[in-house]
């Protein structure tokens, strides 16, 4: 049906009404006072939403943007790092890094497998001569629905006392509990289709004061994404460059009501409709991509066997209005991703799962009880 | 008066009604094949603004990410380049070919006054070793009001023959004629907020195949503003990161508007509102910035000598809702900026006439006969 479609995708996710009408105001002069204000207070609750008192800074550039802005600003050509690889935005961050001549030791996983904690930990105790400079990783891998163990990793890096930990939490930051200062996260990197609630087009990135001690000596060169300049400028709550003024006028009505719903609602709320989901794709006979324990709070893979993943996409599209996720690369055709994450209710989880029944049922799927998804759904919702 | 300002500064500019209504639509994916046709009409439709079959590529970026990208990825380190400086953002350019290690010679004008194109001819015909690689201008000098000779400074790139010329376009594109192929433009930077009449986000980069020749060759560190994967993903109508969707879903609704009104409609208008703005602020006593015949279409200054350009600013704001641009660096206090670029009408320019000549009675200002302004610009709108 025309203008119905629903997107159960990671990004963008869907946009609150709400947030949508601040979208389309008239934009003002991002020179002016009023301007002005909004950055203050859009810092200040970014700030709280990265439990954070560290600099949050706001780029104009996709997730990816934001990654090599937190990448080139506090390394220099020939720095080794660990960049942990075990899914298509873990490869993106050690792509990245390669094209910026650091020398890049991977730490990998299978796709669809957290990365280990102990193989950091292994790499980081034998580098006695501190050479390691920095640990990359995705906290919430996208591709794959699994959320690496950003906590422990993050220990062995304070462990070995001299390596950045600089983290992708493009689909982490506003789903899932990062608290930034409590485990002295250096940068951050996320993006706004995300958990954020608002369409694409502005990046994030916080960073620690030990992060600016890199960057006093970091060689590479930079300009439009030199964070000093942004750092500089939002002291005085301004940017360097023209900021989106639409997308922030945005995302100050986005974070409002994330602060109504506060830091323990949401991430509840998203641990819920992960539980929410995986309970009913297992009740349905269709096996979760991702091991339990190691499920992204934002995203649920599912790896159908005996039924064409494209073909289920296909039908919840065309008859149902909704919108999965497709799998990338090699696991094109062999996964099918639900997005959970940003203005997602308990509500919109149960649809998913009814949809996606009768889809299966249309498609002669001999591996369910009808109604047991959401039979499953409804109990992990109480 | 609340929300009811009236934006006369030279981006973000006026933005159309079912402009902000398309951005303000829902997000679709930008995976989707839904998506894909929207960026190959936009795709067409750019190329048809640009008068140009050379790519066009898309990114989230303001206007400066824009050049950087159209300077990163054609030099190397140490090659020399000819930036043209007689403005902040000519100025600009030349601090970003410096930070990625280019070997910068400035040729210079007045702030206010227009590139010397037989300044261009001089350097160029001196270098018999043909080691300038590229000459980087400011079409629209925006905080000036200037605009360049871009015509007959590419005359002399042209017969250098190796040179590329590199042009920043974000206040010319939309608004004044860039006719990239028949004057061949090798790379072409310009952003949303301007003549394209969408809010900020979204940066433009048009490349020429001598541009694509050298990009082979070319040795700065690049990922998120590598413009051959855009080039490759644009063929498949994609982008390799998040674009920014909704600002896209804006710039198909605006260009849509650009097709009706014509190529030689938006120059023409644009003439026109330069024309009227020019004669009435002569009218009225005050000095123009920019000399006759080098007044951008884009944008009027004002140098007043005998009333603060402060005040003038602040009156129009708090009583008329009127938003016009100051100074920049040292002309802050010394000039005020009148916009006439994007969605902006034969009546607008005349209700800022009307605004300021009751803004320069209230001030004190002896120096003019009232009406004479809007007398003046009634008659250039003939």
């Amino acid at each position: 049906m025309d203008n119905k479609l629903m997107l159960m995708i990671p990004g963008p996710t869907p946009v609150p009404e709400n947030v949508l009408l601040a979208l389309a105001k008239h934009p003002i002069g991002h020179r002016s006072g009023e301007f002005s204000k909004i950055q203050a207070e859009v810092t200040a609750n970014l700030k709280w939403l990265h439990q954070t008192q560290n600099d949050v800074l706001l780029l104009t550039v996709s997730g990816t943007g934001a990654m090599e802005a937190g990448i080139i600003n506090f390394l220099s050509p020939g720095d080794r790092v660990l960049v942990g690889c075990n899914g298509k935005f873990g490869d993106r961050w050690a792509e990245l890094a390669v094209a910026f001549g650091l020398n890049v030791d991977k730490v990998t996983a299978e796709w669809g497998q957290p990365l280990n904690p102990a193989d950091f930990q292994a790499k980081l105790a034998a580098d006695t001569a501190k050479e390691i400079k920095a640990v990359i990783i995705t906290h919430s891998e996208t591709s794959t629905g699994v959320i690496n163990d950003l906590a422990a990793i993050n220990q062995h890096v304070k462990a070995h006392g001299e390596a950045l930990i600089i983290v992708d939490t493009v689909t982490s930051l506003g789903a899932v509990n990062v608290p930034v200062d409590a485990w002295g996260l250096d940068v951050v990197a996320s993006g706004s289709q995300k958990g954020y609630m608002i369409p694409p087009g502005l990046g994030f990135v916080a960073v620690s004061a030990k992060a600016w001690e890199a960057y006093k000596t970091a060689k590479l060169p930079r300009f439009y994404l030199d964070l000093g300049k942004y750092r500089k400028d939002a002291a005085k709550n301004t940017t360097p460059f023209t900021p989106p003024v639409n997308l922030i006028v945005a995302l100050q009505a986005a974070l409002q009501m994330m602060q109504a719903e506060g830091l323990e609602g949401i991430f509840s709320r998203h641990l819920r409709l992960m539980k929410a989901t995986r309970d009913a794709i297992t009740a349905l006979g269709l096996p979760l991509f991702a091991p339990e324990g190691a499920g992204s709070p934002a995203i649920t893979a599912v790896a159908p066997t005996t039924v064409d993943a494209e073909q289920i996409r296909s039908v919840m599209k065309k008859q149902f209005d909704i919108v999965l996720a497709g799998g990338q690369d090699h696991l094109k055709g062999k996964i099918f991703r639900i997005g959970h994450l940003g203005f997602v209710s308990d509500r919109d989880v149960l649809t998913a799962i009814a949809a996606l029944e009768a889809t299966l049922l249309q498609l002669g799927y001999q591996g369910f009880t009808p109604g047991a998804g959401i039979a499953a759904a409804a109990k992990a919702l109480l």
